[in-house]
């Protein structure tokens, strides 16, 4: 029986469901794969930690630099995250000739570019499934199965925590701030959540899959970016009213010659299959010229999901080994030469539907105002509902829009903002309505 | 620029698909896979029928031995369908030592074992994505994505003809055959319907899917197939009251040391991501030890949608022919020594929840009767409704079970029906619910 030496390095939550999957279903791996996985090295700093795993003498050790360096090791497994040593370890094995899998979308969003690069040149393949959607194979479907369609768009719910608060606000009214309190006291969000709230994980993920889908170097800093920490109950429950959901997408789209790519709160309609995606699960669908709509839904994140793609990406590159077939898949989807620098759209440039909210004294005249302005810079009007309760003598006027364009919309909201009739900054949602054509 | 020649058996509707994608997105493939996917032949034996597209003089012919003969062809795709000359094309086709693609899952299904050994044997890749669930990467999922779990179950529609049939009777309240008629009309369904309202079409997948999922031979003969033909408008009014819809599903099990495979219409409840999948679409659920459940959906059928994912595996073999590295992962999943008999049981040893619904007369003592009996075979009730309007004196009795044996429910209902208070044969519906613990 042939046999690929694995190490692994950082058993934090996901390291150690890897270490998990690669000892106590090591035979299943093995009937598959016609090889043994031998996990020959675990390294992490953090020594003591009972992880519920009997490893063999000698295999758990606290230099990562000697995995690395080990000639022996034929793929590197790289779980600690961040930007710091793992670049650095990462880059080192590449240097070393070994073959890659890492889950990390930071450091891939910010510094993919170079490290695909040198990994290239080497010759060495760098897997990254479980960076993207825990166990949904959205890498694998863009760089295998959809290779013969020109990929049109994406829209994803990629983070858990995200998706967990809008949620939990969406079936009990709860406010933002005691669903996120709630979620850190049982443990579901990370220590420090600012990354997830403020929708930066989820804009790592989606530089990921933009560059992926047409042929771009990855480009995270253009992506626009904003989190659900201002998303009101009010909202949530006006948004049902009219049909929709709010979640937290990632939105990308083929605009020819560019591309739309932005991470913000969303009104989806009910029928949108993505509306359903309740808790801390994850789904992305990806439309293409040949296969229409299509959906991948699973656990985005936690131990065992996360791992079952690192896994799968281990055994991708276990057999590339076992073939002699290293770089058989070019590493972001399209052959080197034919990834270019496409430019990610200014979020200013897009033309969107839009749900306001104003909070306007309840006075003749106001309505005559706000829309005054609005008509001023363009922008339909699709409806106008007063909502709710008078507050210190003013109410929630919510109106719903045709297509405008950004720019425009936040010139008009800044001015209604400026009017003595409306209280509060108003609100600005965007809506992604297929069924809506203007 | 290196070149794969590919040759294309049968020009129906998802041939032509196959030819539009390989001519019109020629480029993008091309930047994707670094070399050219050129289709050298196309063969069908209905010439002059206008496909949309512009062939190459000399690239239709009508003689499909010709293609599988020549020895400048690497990949021949066969899109006859059946059992009959596109077996002897494919069986021709692995003996002259081409790589293979087919959609077609009647054949897989019933002849998949001798034509598996014999790929293995000359060393050629077999693939067949686009045999079950259309673009969905569902085969792809279980035979790399997913090759770190233990598969436990799946849940799948399969069939868009019947899923399109059982919605629009549980939106509207149509009857099976005037949605049929309808649908045939518009030519929604295969000429000949038979294959999909009965079950077979998606026990033909189940059968693959249960292969590849456990390492077992394709076992189709054993699997329990029940169609949609007899569902009544009134069975699914109730099922809705109860918070359940009805598909017809491909459930597969894995209950040790032998797998609980079968077909039929099933109830399941609203918070299973299944019963919002409407219309034509397909989708299936994945349970595995590591990844909890996954979910792939879209287009199970169709001209473009089947198309990608015949092309995605023609990119697979080109690439693995480009790397010289054909048998790379096993064609069904498990390595060809590994793969074993596991036994189906039979359907009568199934333990599951049903609904029953009896037409009896509405008496005194007629509810202690039925029940009665079904005490008698160890079947326990949740529930009993009368529901809806006497007719000719019999009112419909609608039972929910708690978990019970196939065997004795099928002599109890016979019993029942024996009945002098009993009318029509009684309805029998199995229902999957996972909140249901007992």
């Amino acid at each position: 029986m042939r046999k690929i030496n694995v190490g692994l390095l950082g058993c934090g939550t996901v390291g150690t469901g890897v270490a998990k999957i690669l000892i106590e279903n090591k035979d299943v791996i093995r009937s598959r794969v016609g090889a043994d996985l031998n996990l020959k090295y675990v390294a992490d700093i953090e020594m003591q930690r009972d992880r519920g795993i009997r490893f063999d003498d000698g295999v758990f050790i606290n230099d990562a630099y000697k995995v690395v360096d080990d000639p022996d090791i034929d793929i590197i497994i790289e779980m600690i995250g961040g930007e710091g040593v793992a670049k650095d370890l990462i880059l080192r094995a590449i240097d070393n000739g070994k073959q890659v899998v890492t889950a990390n979308k930071a450091l891939l969003a910010v510094h993919g570019n170079a490290i695909f690069k040198a990994a290239m040149e080497q010759g060495v393949d760098l897997a990254f499934e479980a960076s993207v959607g825990g166990c949904m194979p959205i890498i694998k479907s863009l760089r295998e199965s959809l290779v013969g369609n020109h990929i049109k768009s994406m829209a994803g719910i990629l983070n858990g925590t995200c998706n967990y608060i809008l949620s939990r606000s969406t079936d009990d009214g709860s406010s933002f701030e005691a669903v996120l309190a709630e979620a850190q006291k049982k443990g579901f969000t990370e220590a420090d959540p600012t990354l997830d709230i403020e929708g930066v994980d989820t804009a790592h993920k989606l530089a990921i899959l933009t560059s992926l889908a047409y042929g771009m170097e990855i480009n995270f800093k253009d992506i626009y970016i904003e989190g659900i920490a201002n998303i009101a109950p009010m909202d949530i429950d006006f948004a049902g009213q009219f049909g929709y959901k709010i979640k937290l997408l990632a939105i990308s789209k083929d605009v020819g010659n560019a591309v739309d790519a932005r991470v913000h709160p969303t009104m989806i309609p009910f029928d949108n299959p993505l509306s359903s995606v309740g808790g801390v699960l994850n789904a992305i669908t990806i439309s293409g010229d040949a296969i229409g709509n299509m959906m991948l839904y699973g656990y985005g994140a936690g131990m065992m999901p996360t791992a079952s793609a690192v896994v799968g990406d281990i055994v991708d590159l276990a057999r590339n080994l076992l073939t002699g077939s290293s770089g058989r898949v070019p590493l972001l989807s399209y052959q080197m030469n034919n990834i270019s620098k496409i430019p990610v759209i200014p979020v200013d440039e897009i033309t969107t539907h839009y749900y306001f909210r104003f909070s306007a004294l309840d006075r003749p005249g106001v309505l005559s105002k706000i829309s005054g302005i609005l008509g001023d810079y363009e922008i339909s009007i699709k409806s106008v509902h007063q909502k709710g309760r008078k507050t210190k003598g003013f109410v929630p006027i919510v109106m719903l829009t045709h297509l405008a364009k950004e720019a425009g919309v936040k010139k008009a909201l800044s001015k209604i903002f400026n009017l003595d009739v409306v209280s509060d900054k108003p609100v600005l949602i965007r809506i992604e309505d297929e069924n809506q054509e203007d």
